[in-house]
């Protein structure tokens, strides 16, 4: 029987993921990412040095469900969940900050064995090839068509197929191409801040702090975070402004910044901050946002290609993956329009694979109409998360405004959800989330403000009938004011 | 002696003028282009085909100027003076608006035709290669290298340099790899519009309309200009939404859409019209601005590279060429900091290809601390005169206006400067020209509202005095209205 074909650049996470919803979906899939196979330079020994710390929560792990449930299982179990913030004070105090009143955690994961596993469920689909060490040179995306190189020999051929699917990643070629095609208009903006990765090894076997929170030094314009690992290593991850960076020269420079901001860090890091520090690679920070992300029904991009984010909300996988199920149910809509595309088990074995051009193409506008839009609005929240990390969580009104919240949710789930629970622990759509804060967020300044004048008020109204001499002065009774409307 | 190399990525409009400012300077130049040498191409009788119109205004002859005023003459021998543009109604009437109240001509030209001239000024001078058909295929601004390929033979070499100028254009590679280096911020915005140019021929051997001004056929959402040619025939190019080019499907269509918009043209296009409309490309329109502009003493993007524009204000070309004038500027200032640099004549003779790298860094340091931003307004300034070009001149407001900054320019020549005064026929930098020309609107607008408000109550006053009963009310004169102070 003769069925679509998808050609996807990339097979990182979000090309990884892809490959299996359209292999389930009954495509023929054609994957062509441009390093070696993980998992044989995993059998060689190699690290992974390109990896910014990852946390997976609802939206990542709900994508992984709705492709198979086993899978989810199986990503659960390399996971360590952090339920909340370690604060780490100046002073070596530490305080914790739970992420949900109701208890969820979001998951430390490594990047590279989730892909591993998001690669042997591929290759376990029939009709499923991926090639490593292939580059993605050029793309047709009117003749359906990708270039690719194969890295090793330097042969070039063309791969074609119903649909092309762009994962290639933040400086994706897939976008560029696409925007000649699409006219996508595409922003990228640098920020001023660098980091700056720094193991912190474990501790005669055991983890060198607790395991079970996501670990932060803030220090208003920058800041220290720790993710624990499965080998009970901490990643931890030095935000700061590049000039900053750039004022460490020396191992003393170094110490004498350590002793002045993370004093507590220095004995868990041990010897080895100095060689971290100093051998690990500088990165940038910077955002993608581009609009559409479609060309006609032949070429879509998803994940990092299509928006990247700054990492401070944890967000950038999240939104990738979520792309894919999004994906997956306007062309299930399409093929399927009377089962519930929204429902994963419903929907469990409706195949998408015989879908016509036009079909295809009325899901990715589905999808444009979407996704940017959303991918934009996480990346505005990412951005406004990085001032919360390093500076707000330690500011008394936010704390005060952080815990009403958390009240107000359980009171009124539906009226109030904290910020970092509709991001992380729902599948609220970003927009939505951003639009619904930022409405919550007045009325709970309005609440507080009432609240502060009502108090200040009532405490100098008491006073004052306290200590003042009772003759002096008298506030008139509420029959005395309305006596003057009556005459 | 040694002296300094700078290898220049393209040899178009402005890579060639960069190219020849070098050379002035004492440099050693290598210019690679990625298509054939266009005076060969003319040779074998292939036509230019990419080209919108161009026009080349204050800016543009004065980065000409400075290298060479016999140059300026040659540029001035091959240009169409427009002193205005010529208002085509829809009943047919033709309305002509100046450019300048002091008369000032914008100046038609072919692009092919200008760049020749550069390319024949550069290669004159000695220790200057331009490599035609050779990409350029990656930047390392680190080793200041460019990796390049022979597009005929597929040989790849590397260039190096002391100095990296990007003039590759709106799609460059160069500035995608000064991102990875320098950090580089990119916004690339497409506007939902696109463009289609349609030949005019001439008439019996001459222009069919008026070869002095720039015609524009303005219809609100959309617009249709003609730019004269030396070979007396206009170059039109017609400005629509996406939608509207998506709707002529037929000979029929494109008939009826004419007659309807502009009934006048059709005689003057003749059976062409058809032809051209149906064969010639439909063009994208969109906008790119980036900063920084450089990347150490090592690299530095210009023209296109750095910011591309939509054409509305016909200032891409004048400000890439003003991006080389200023560049030599500060380059002069660094080589000899007691000569006027902004005295093309004072500092003729100045060499800069001694330069330190630590000199060229502070130049470049000073590039990019104000044509990011120049360019960036003048974009905006086009966004903008788009919306001028096809509506707001048919409106009475707007003509007033224009009318009295005219007015108020002849007579406050330092207080009020018509914007597109500014623009075309000034060197005052686009962001102060932007500023300057919101605080004068505002002022304007004040006064013409005052004016106004000043009429009706006027009129109002006299109609009263004049039909009002004597005795049914009376307004109290100075002297009374006074009087009730001096009670």
């Amino acid at each position: 029987m003769p069925q679509n074909k998808v050609i996807i650049a990339g097979g990182g996470l979000v090309g990884s993921l892809a490959a299996c919803y359209f292999a389930k979906r009954g495509w023929t899939v054609e994957v062509y990412e441009k390093r070696p196979d993980p998992r044989e330079e995993r059998n060689h020994g190699k690290r992974n040095l390109r990896s910014i710390n990852l946390a997976i929560s609802t939206r990542g792990l709900s994508a992984i469900n709705r492709l198979d449930p086993e899978v989810e299982k199986k990503t659960l179990d390399i996971v360590l969940p952090m339920y909340g913030r370690m604060i780490h004070n100046l002073d070596g105090s530490l305080n914790s900050q739970q992420y949900s009143v109701t208890g969820q955690p979001i998951n430390s994961i490594d990047r590279g064995r989730l892909n591993e596993i998001l690669l042997d469920v591929c290759e376990s689909y029939p009709n499923t090839k991926i090639y490593f060490e292939y580059d993605t040179e050029s793309f047709d995306y009117a003749k359906k068509t990708v270039t690719v190189k194969n890295s090793k020999t330097n042969e070039i051929s063309v791969a074609s197929g119903d649909l092309i699917v762009g994962a290639d990643g933040a400086h994706s070629t897939a976008r560029k191409y696409l925007s000649f095609f699409a006219r996508t208009s595409v922003e990228k903006k640098y920020i001023d801040h660098g980091y700056c990765e720094i193991e912190m090894k474990s501790h005669n076997a055991d983890f060198a702090m607790k395991n079970d929170h996501l670990h932060i030094w803030p220090r208003n314009t920058f800041m220290l975070i720790a993710l624990p690992n499965l080998d009970k290593s901490f990643t931890c991850t030095l935000f700061m402004p590049w000039s900053q960076f750039e004022a460490i020269e020396t191992d003393e420079d170094l110490m004498a910044f350590f002793k002045t901001y993370f004093p507590d860090s220095i004995p868990l890091f041990g010897e080895e901050l100095k060689k971290e520090y100093f051998t690990n690679p500088k990165g940038a920070l910077f955002y993608v946002k581009s609009s559409p992300h479609h060309y006609k029904g032949n070429a879509v991009i998803v994940g990092d290609a299509a928006h990247c984010t700054v990492p401070f909300y944890a967000q950038g996988m999240n939104c990738g993956f979520e792309d894919i199920e999004v994906l997956d149910k306007l062309l299930v809509e399409q093929a399927a329009p009377l089962i519930d595309a929204t429902d994963a088990v419903a929907c469990k074995d409706v195949k998408t694979n015989m879908l016509t051009p036009e079909q295809i193409e009325a899901a990715l506008i589905n999808y444009s109409a979407c996704r940017p839009n959303d991918s934009a609005n996480m990346i505005d929240l990412a951005m406004h998360n990085y001032i919360e990390m390093r500076s707000n969580v330690n500011n008394l009104s936010y704390r005060i405004r952080h815990w009403l919240e958390g009240k107000l949710y359980l009171v009124f789930p539906k009226l109030v959800i904290p910020l970092y629970t509709m991001v992380s622990f729902t599948k609220i759509p970003y927009s939505k989330a951003k639009k619904q804060w930022i409405k919550q967020t007045n009325a709970i300044h309005s609440l507080v403000s009432f609240a502060t004048k009502t108090a200040i008020f009532g405490a100098l109204f008491f006073a004052f009938k306290r200590y003042a001499p009772t003759n002096t002065l008298k506030f008139p009774s509420i029959s005395e004011i309305l006596s003057i409307f009556k005459k």
